[in-house]
């Protein structure tokens, strides 16, 4: 669960060649970066760890290394196998599951090929190409602000990717942003979207431990899976895939992290922290503590509201855990003295070359003035656009409806994208009416306690009912769980949506008020941000060069480090859990009782293989899944979560404690062989 | 409900006299301060606002002004008849319901004085003396640290209570700290211990707007109810009450609010500020925001649920928007810049004179490494002791059975004191075993996540069990429900209770190590910080003199002000509301459904009549019930609530935005005359 990432982005678009050279970074902790393929420091780890690292090997490392919506991965074998963990694949499980096989309860493992199930809205993409579209991107934006200037961007990116991919469906092209803004590449990407349900082992083996052992170490989870890319049918061929290594590694041998890291906030100025750490983080976490209570005592009350309340109830708790440990790191003085002090360095630095000073300006001040509006325009802004219907999807893809029946009015949509739009609205989708009422109530009776009764957009929100009787008014009358009811209202306009349905009438009755906050957040923090943030990154260019590794926005990277444990307060965490741990570790009650499976397998199974382990790389949620390689790039594990402290890696990263957590390639194997007993997969693997 | 104070002082203890004389006080914003009623700036206010307040005036609000448990009131007539607020009674009018009368929905009114009826536990005390102890109470503790150092202290506490009340039942001693320890003094009461129940409206005009509208303005509340103090089963003569002026005050009246705010927090220094804005607060409203949503979820499962989680989801709400308040005012860049400003120039006006700063030394570093103790100690100190089982009562009183048996076991429990306990324990409480499960399930599972599945007494407490099956399987074999069995285990030894009761077995086998983390937050946070927080508060007396308000402590207080709105973000507040009002906001939904005497009574209420009024009055949570009295010392209204920007008075007072919250005397005549219809209250108010 815990390193997948929060957050997906809505879509991608697509080009080819070559990028940008980087060149020598500040004060960086040792192992410390998630680097970008085409600014690996190969020197400097080669000479480090006596490894003998170059393009090939890295090349080789890329071709193999595989995005996952919201997840990294990797190919295994020359037929299309894909090593990722199996919070990766859980919604997909139950997906395929039906009343007479709960495949989430007793796992995935069909006998035969054939019997591989495709996981619906699923994709594979592997990064064929890197190429710098800085400077077009910066021109598109030249001399515009507020909304002219995140226009012009969009239009400019949209089309590099147009260009680069002419919507050959085979393709993606994504024009990504490095350094907050310092840099633009447009990465493509061989996609395939017909990927396989392999081997999933039993929940409670891949999660033991649940939400309390979350992010913390010593740790006894099989978070792993196997998917299937699929063309045409059949097997990808894949020749460039990952040698599996049924070896445990040793303490202090080095570890590469291949994948796909979502987002880190490393580079943002102090003001921009203060706001997070000061506004943004602590609404989100006392908010997001409220939803847990009353999503758990939901659950409570039936075997029913259990079941479909726990998938999102990890979720959330995996989300929580984050931003209290993001929230903790920016809490810490030690860690804000030094960013200070780092800011101040560059500060004094642009300030001490008047050329410089010319070009970059004061971009600091100015981010420090847009925090002081973002502190007056978080909270409706939080409440009435961007968190509206909480986590309710009856309430997203109402309002996704509603906009785009408003776009189609004003005639900005084109047919293709209707057909695609109403492809995407009739699609099955798993709605808990009762969950429904828990979101919405909750969120109409947050934003009446943070906005306050006498706010005219929650008296239009509310009119005379409570939140309560809103949301159980608005989930029991509203059509659009029928997919094909969707699918028939996605096609009206705004005003027979409104007669249609109480749901729509309501999200299009406080639309333009929401719309005109989303606006005025745009215009007035994220756009001037984007245009301030770019000048830090060409200061941070022009006095430290460009051998430094770029905040994380998912896409592929790769860090390196070494098996090691920690120390934190005098205790000792050593590096491995054995299988054996497992057995002693379990109590017999959720979420530490044994999976079936391997209580069963307790006098076979080998309980001196190493289960999971902990390495100094430098990872953040979205690695999920990612292959951990050893010096001769053979996969050796797959990264499934960080420990606590690697939770501030947020915000920076500290050697002495951050740490990736692994589920062993030799944990795998052996519960291949001996608790689950798929030869098949084994011989495939490569194994015996 | 709001300004009710948040938890309450254990017990009381006992002497008479007149105390130390203050002096002349740094920067303090005009209208700042609760004064104590030896130190009040009779010259000042009548200078500023044309009054004409003398000793004899005060003397007689003293006199008239009450101490209820956790609130304030007024005698208002001459037969011992009290003002306070409604919702300082509301557990008074829940015991007194029964299946066949509910008077928290119909109001409390009897027709005769023999139907009033005793509020069980409640006590009205009259402070009639203050004498200045501070010398005794700080040689005491002289030369000793931690544990002696408390011990001591207590001890000479006790032992001036008992010289000066002699365990005389109906008078009260207790020494009061005053500016964080540097003064103290012996409060010295009249006590009654018969308090019965004459008035209470119905709950929803007492608490129209509920918790939306708490701590807001403008407000519609109907905040308040009449007791009576009885002896030897008769009223109380009371020649010294407050005058009934049934005219509402006009804008910018000056209004004296005399009461007992239950703490502040002004006199902090930066480091403890800080780690109350860093970890203190951050925790308890992360903690409590997911308790409010299990109990918010529990209160839909069923109608009961909802009646008896009602009050206790008030309750939390109430603290929650004050720790919310408190918050945002400590991460106010502003204010806390003004702190520190404040702090610099008192720490440098003591190292500028030699001889002072070689008496005070340097408290400020001391209390800084304090709080990194503190730091460390605050999430076991919380979870294992401070805040253990979350607000069960089975889990309260039954370690209270288990500390008295240790206690008694070890020969410190007198024949007495345990009679006295055994009273106690073995009165009537309501519990739901519904909530008590709710709370225990949210401690254990919140010890579990923050103090780690590894951590020694986390497996202590949870064995093999999960929080919740052992939440369940504690609350219902448990008999501490049953007031004869805790009567009856209250005598045992702590070996026989083990046996006895699975819940005493429980708290047993966990107190020792809950017991020892305690003492170490006493020993290295609490007893240093008395003893450094005393040379602070040397150090402003000898740089600004004695003219100054000490911190809230429960204890009485007088502070001025005038009937004024208030101007935030541009937006006006008007300084009145009229009970026309209640009608316009009223939406049929709860909480803003009228109270069914109001709707009955729309068409022959006087709506022009004033209803809630603010003033400037610097107050907090104790000064609930409080009297506001006009420059002439007549009562004009009873103080409910501070508006949102007041919960920042904690740690310091804006007098451009800071207001008391009053239901006016107006309001209440007219209630009276017209909607409940009581010609013998008015009568003996002296109304017509």
């Amino acid at each position: 669960m815990s390193l997948r990432r929060l957050g997906l982005t809505a879509s991608f678009a697509a080009m080819g060649g070559v990028a940008f050279v980087l060149a020598a970074a500040p004060a960086m902790a040792r192992e410390e970066g998630m680097w970008t393929f085409n600014n690996f420091p190969i020197a400097l780890v080669n000479q480090k760890y006596g490894t003998n690292i170059d393009q090939a090997w890295l090349d080789n490392l890329r071709s193999a290394s595989v995005r996952l919506n919201g997840c990294s991965a990797s190919f295994v074998s020359g037929e299309g196998l894909i090593l990722t963990n199996h919070h990766c694949v859980l919604s997909c499980v139950q997906e395929l599951s039906t009343a007479e096989n709960d495949y989430v309860q007793n796992g995935w493992m069909p006998a035969t090929r054939e019997e591989e199930k495709t996981c619906l809205g699923q994709t594979a993409e592997v990064l064929t190409d890197i190429i710098d579209v800085t400077d077009r991107v910066l021109a598109a934006g030249q001399g515009l602000t507020g909304a002219e200037f995140t226009q012009a961007r969009n239009a400019e990116t949209a089309k590099i990717q147009q260009e680069n991919c002419n919507g050959d469906p085979k393709l993606t092209c994504q024009v990504i942003s490095f350094y907050r803004g310092g840099q633009y590449a447009l990465y493509k990407f061989r996609k395939y979207d017909d990927v396989r349900l392999v081997f999933a082992p039993e929940l409670q083996a891949a999660f033991f431990g649940g939400d309390p052992d979350n992010f913390n170490f010593p740790r006894y989870a099989l978070d792993a899976a196997f998917l299937r890319a699929y063309e045409d049918g059949k097997p990808v061929e894949t020749p460039n895939h990952l040698v599996w290594n049924s070896s445990a590694p040793a303490e202090g041998d080095v570890t590469f992290v291949v994948g796909n890291p979502g987002s880190t906030s490393r580079l943002l100025t102090m003001s921009q922290l203060e706001w997070t750490r000061d506004q943004q983080l602590p609404i989100t976490l006392i908010q997001g503590s409220e939803l847990r209570g009353r999503m758990l005592a939901y659950a409570a009350t039936s075997a029913e509201a259990k079941r479909v309340a726990t998938d999102p109830i990890f979720g959330l708790e995996n989300s929580f855990k984050v931003w209290y440990g993001q929230n903790q790191a920016l809490l810490d003085p030690a860690f804000m003295a030094k960013k200070r002090e780092e800011e101040a360095a560059l500060r004094a630095a642009v300030d001490a070359d008047p050329a410089l000073k010319q070009r970059i300006g004061d971009p600091w001040s100015e981010l420090a003035q847009i925090q002081s509006v973002a502190r007056e325009l978080y909270l409706p802004y939080r409440q009435l656009e961007q968190g509206a219907g909480s986590r309710s999807t009856l309430y997203s893809i109402g309002r996704a409806i509603v906009r785009t029946g408003k776009a189609r009015e004003a005639g900005r949509v084109s047919d293709a994208q209707m057909a695609q739009f109403g492809q995407r609205v009739s699609a099955d989708l798993p709605i808990d009416a009762g969950l429904e009422e828990v979101y919405l109530g909750f969120w109409l009776s947050k934003t009446r306690e943070y906005l306050t009764v006498d706010n005219p957009q929650v008296k239009a929100l509310l009119g005379n009912e409570s939140p309560e009787a809103l949301a159980d008014r608005l989930v029991s009358t509203t059509r659009l769980a029928d997919p094909a009811f969707r699918a028939q209202v996605a096609t009206m306009t705004p005003a027979e949506m409104a007669a249609a349905d109480p749901l729509l009438a309501f999200i299009l009755a406080n639309d333009d008020a929401a719309a005109a906050i989303g606006a005025r957040w745009n215009n007035e923090v994220t756009a001037p941000t984007a245009q301030a943030a770019e000048r830090v990154a060409q200061a941070r260019f022009a006095v430290y060069g460009t051998n430094q590794y770029p905040d994380a926005t998912f896409s592929l990277r790769i860090s390196y480090g070494q098996v090691q444990g920690w120390t934190y307060r005098g205790v000792e965490v050593p590096a491995f859990t054995y299988i054996g741990g497992l057995y002693e570790r379990a109590t017999g009650s959720e979420p530490f009782n044994l999976a079936p499976s391997f209580a069963a397998a307790e006098d076979r199974v080998n309980k001196q293989a190493v289960y999971n382990f902990v390495s100094t790389n430098d990872i953040i949620g979205g690695n999920s899944g990612s292959p951990v390689v050893n010096a001769k790039g053979e996969v050796i594990g797959a990264a499934f979560d960080g420990n606590i402290h690697s939770l501030g890696g947020s915000y920076g990263y500290d050697a002495a404690l951050n740490r990736t957590v692994t589920v062993s390639t030799a944990a795998i194997t052996e519960a291949l062989r001996t608790v689950y007993r798929q030869p098949h997969l084994l011989a495939e693997l490569g194994v015996e």
